[in-house]
């Protein structure tokens, strides 16, 4: 995995290098560093939990509940993120749990909130939410608006805080590939508000924040948007990958 | 992701440092140097294919044969190392394709060579079998002995080199770690004659070689053996992980 460019050198020079030639590490990086880049300690004997979609879910089995395994934490950035953590982190003793479940918006996330969040009690608790939200009112009948979304959002948080005061939040922005499948223009510019609406609560709420938007924007410098989401939605396996990189780069 | 360590620094100061303050990354740097350190690099276009038993089939999905799909690619170490990958070098092209059964010998991985290896005419072919061949002799009913083994890894290659004279060898080491469930002294020192084939063959065969057993032996100084495996054979899933980490170190 050569590493051509440190970062610093990366952020001068990214506007004239062959793009290619740009290594992944950076690109993440250059990402993340434009958000406000909080960083999050992982205590002993942690529990943590990855809530969302079908980008979380990924596949997981749902009759599996058993933490740190396989089957249950799906193929997605949440077991790719939690793989790395259990052999990085080998010492403390970690609980990993993912409990999202496909097609989910802020509200459906509400209904099941007790068995899937709060009774697991997670000292670290990991959201990402929001592209249905949108995605399902664009003929999918479903009528919620940005105020929803928004709304939905901060009353489950501030249910969460009252349940569990000292849970660390992390929170995922929603992204889509313009162009890739599903995602086109009559996407924007009111998809961005949900990315925008993320971005905000996560600072109110002093949650770590991961851009993943930026992320596969910067991404598209080595390879298309469809190497990196099969449909502008759902990361690729790769896709999936560089989500966990992110996600990691924001745990100390 | 602390490394409170730098590669130089651990290797003289590890047998006074507190162990849990190892980091991974120097923990299989330690590992892998112990052995050849031949390393690969992969170009543009490169096919890989993983063949093994049950460590490298991983749940795999066996009717999906899509390069670079999650199902296809089970949750194990292969999965592990191709997302990696294909993040990584995202500008090659790269095709992945996981071929590993469950419970297979060498002999095993011939009866299916044509289709499961040769048709798919890999640039890059990642070997990790061995095990079974050892383990099933323990009351499994099967005879065959460490000479069996080695005459039939070395025909294998003789015919996959034939079929394929320019293709690239990893040779992963069979493991076990011993006192965990499914591995007693019962082993000893009859399996390390396996390990010591397959390094043997891998260095006839001017292949890569992943010493596993000396990364799951260095990695016990940070978490129990049973963290790192399931039931002395299985990796869990922090075990595929460093799998996945000692594979990717033998990649340029």
């Amino acid at each position: 995995m050569s590493n051509q460019f440190n970062r610093r050198n990366f952020i001068s020079s990214a506007a004239t290098a062959t793009l290619a030639a740009i290594a992944i590490p950076d690109i993440v990086s250059a990402a993340v560093s434009n958000s406000s880049a909080k960083k999050l300690t992982l205590n002993d004997n942690d529990t943590i939990l990855f809530q969302g979609d079908s980008i979380t879910d990924a596949g997981r089995n749902k009759t599996n509940t058993t933490p740190n395994s396989a089957p249950m934490l799906g193929t997605g950035y949440a077991f790719l993120a939690a793989g790395n953590l259990l052999m990085h982190q080998a010492t403390k003793n970690l609980k990993i749990y993912n409990r999202g479940i496909s097609g989910n918006k802020v509200y459906q996330l509400a209904e099941r909130w007790d068995a899937d969040c709060l009774q697991i009690k997670p000292n670290v608790l990991s959201i990402m939410i929001g592209v249905n939200d949108f995605w399902h009112t664009l003929g999918g009948g479903y009528t919620g608006t940005i105020e929803t979304y928004r709304t939905d959002y901060r009353k489950l948080l501030d249910r969460t805080k009252q349940a569990l005061p000292d849970v660390k939040l992390i929170i995922g922005e929603p992204f889509a590939v313009n162009g890739i499948k599903a995602v086109t223009d009559q996407w924007y510019p009111k998809f961005n508000e949900y990315r925008q609406a993320a971005r905000e609560i996560a600072d109110s709420y002093n949650a770590v924040f991961i851009p993943y938007q930026s992320v596969f924007d910067e991404a598209q410098k080595t390879a298309p948007g469809s190497y990196w989401t099969a449909d502008g939605v759902h990361p690729t396996l790769a896709g999936a990958n560089l989500m966990a990189e992110a996600w990691l780069k924001m745990i100390k």
